[in-house]
């Protein structure tokens, strides 16, 4: 049966748009919330209630400028508004690169929700539906854009979570892009982060001595919780470089990075030759004005047969299958545990995505809607 | 027949040892010469008299104290002389990472030279030998430790450069490391030097659109004497991000990296998505004697999905006679030429290595001996 509220004139949304390109550190003055109407769904629309929105560090990538990046490779020259001079436009498309949110347009990012009426035959209200339309309260969009969603008896949120995209993050960026080999040590940072805190689990699933990194005592309790051999509260920890060969005298082979600055520099240190860097996210670096200090002992990449290599979760989406099946299983064996954040109600999803860049979320964070 | 300056007392040989070790830029009074008796062979020894030596840029790391890279990554903190504090002596071991050269003791590195007396069936007086016994003028070495040197035509020190190590350096890192696809659009830095001249020539071979940068009007017409599409005056050129981005306005997909410092912060920001970063050297920062500052866009790897791989040539060593094959037939054809620059006399050659961190030489630094 459709819902109830959707009466001929159809319903409203509240969503949240790009008010202004972020510039430093984010704040509410860049968003805004706007109601729009939501007709009923056309021929071969499906409309969906969001139940949970997420917020994740690289959706500020999107609402940058990221013409940003191509001034902090050229010291005093001003690029053009919009211009992503160094990334062609034909590279762009090519390879699928997601673009830049524009002001004044509603913001897009993983979302569960509950369908709500429906005039396409896969779909029937009381669906559970994942899509990429977070943000907003209420949706119409075409059948193909909305995958079923089968929780498998997990929590729908695990969804935007361990079993969603930052657990496909955490797991492709240590199987597939660092490969450790038996005997590995791993370092994690932002361990009791979304993405960090499975990288840890699964690393420690599959025999590896695994360190973490993450901030103040509560957060690091929790990765010592997960089962990580040997934890450092950066906040505390002073020389970072000093705290890593503490607890990894002889060394690191892996190094899953999340934060950049002076957590790369302690991981080039460390590392032991034909180490394997995955590059995921630089948290630290995200909201720089100005040119960041890069890593001054960059030499160890050669020195130490080091291998770096960034990606983009967007490249290995053929793997969610095989991903999923061994993430659920995990769980449901109790293997993998995760921490969520919950904030209420998308007029505080802003506020909510504030808190990434912060460190005042703990886990994954997530927007609780409808 | 044996060397007749063999007498019964044996002959004499001039060495090069190092006096002290290597801080900032390297200079004469790091070096001392000294004469020493080298008495006939033993049994299963080989006499060997020198006739090329070889000097290399990344010989300098082992000369110089091992610590300073220590330092560079923690900063205000002293190293004990001799400490590689970040590289566990038993991986040292497991990698075969080279030592450093002792204060007191000749140098060494490859060398090419003819047997003058022999007490081992394999090898006759006259011979061709090529060694790792470099910075002498004569020397006994067990059998084992000399490789008989077929030089098929070509003139013998081509064997320390071009179809030596240094050409085995950039067939390694261009085709094992960088990998480059059909299409790709590959930069190399120090593009006149023994290694980046020769990676530029087999990219041209395989195909590809070839960016070259190197120092003055003379080496650069050089490069583009080779074949290299597009080459950059880097001491001319201004802004280097700005000279590469001009002549690859569809950006770059490998870098073959020699230089470190500027050149790898424009490559940075020049780098398609998924571009392959071969990491060989970086001399630009090899006599820095404060902390160099890093690549300030090193978030350019997350951000484009960048490959940066450092390597030793060492653990590619069993490429060694494919590319043999391969690279001879290249010469004999008259697909792959050189440069050398060549000075003369054992005394010269801490001269000559000198010139390699002031951009003296032209192509191949070698000193001929005898």
């Amino acid at each position: 049966m459709n819902d109830p509220s959707l009466n001929r004139e159809g319903a409203k949304s509240r969503e949240i748009r790009l008010k202004s390109r972020l510039v430093g550190m984010p704040s509410a003055d860049n968003f805004e919330l706007v109601t729009v109407p939501v007709p009923r769904p056309a021929s071969g629309e499906v409309q969906v209630r969001n139940l949970w929105m997420t917020v994740d560090p690289y959706m500020r990538g999107r609402m940058a400028d990221r013409a940003i990046y191509a001034r902090s490779a050229r010291p005093g020259k001003e690029v053009p508004e919009g211009a992503i001079a160094e990334i062609p436009a034909s590279n762009s498309t090519m390879y699928g690169w997601r673009p830049s949110f524009q002001v004044g347009e509603v913001l897009e990012g993983g979302a569960i929700g509950e369908v709500a009426a429906s005039d396409d035959p896969r779909f029937k209200p009381g669906d559970l539906v994942s899509s990429w339309f977070g943000w907003r309260e209420r949706f119409n969009a075409s059948a193909a854009s909305l995958q079923q969603l089968d929780t498998v008896g997990l929590p729908p949120q695990a969804f935007l979570g361990v079993a969603g995209m930052p657990g496909l993050t955490a797991w492709v960026g240590l199987l597939k892009i660092a490969m450790p080999r038996p005997g590995d040590v791993v370092f994690v940072s932002a361990a009791s982060g979304a993405v960090g805190s499975v990288a840890c689990q699964i690393a420690k699933l599959k025999g590896h001595t695994v360190i973490g990194s993450a901030g103040g005592a509560a957060k690091c309790a929790f990765v010592k919780d997960i089962g990580v051999d040997h934890v450092i509260d950066y906040k505390a920890a002073g020389d970072l470089t000093e705290a890593l060969l503490h607890v990894a005298p002889a060394g690191i082979d892996v190094y899953f990075e999340n934060v950049g600055g002076e957590h790369l520099e302690a991981a080039l240190a460390a590392a032991n030759p034909f180490a394997r860097f995955a590059i995921c996210g630089m948290i630290s670096q995200y909201n720089a004005t100005e040119l960041p200090t890069g890593p001054r002992n960059i030499m160890f990449v050669m020195g130490k047969s080091l291998r770096l290599e960034g990606y983009d979760i967007a490249t290995y989406l053929d793997f969610m299958p095989e991903f999923h099946r061994e993430m659920t299983s995990w769980i449901q064996e109790g293997k993998v545990t995760w921490r969520e954040t919950v904030d209420h109600g998308i007029e505080n999803a802003p506020a909510a995505f504030l808190k990434l860049f912060k460190g005042e979320n703990f886990g994954k964070m997530l927007v609780k809607l409808g």
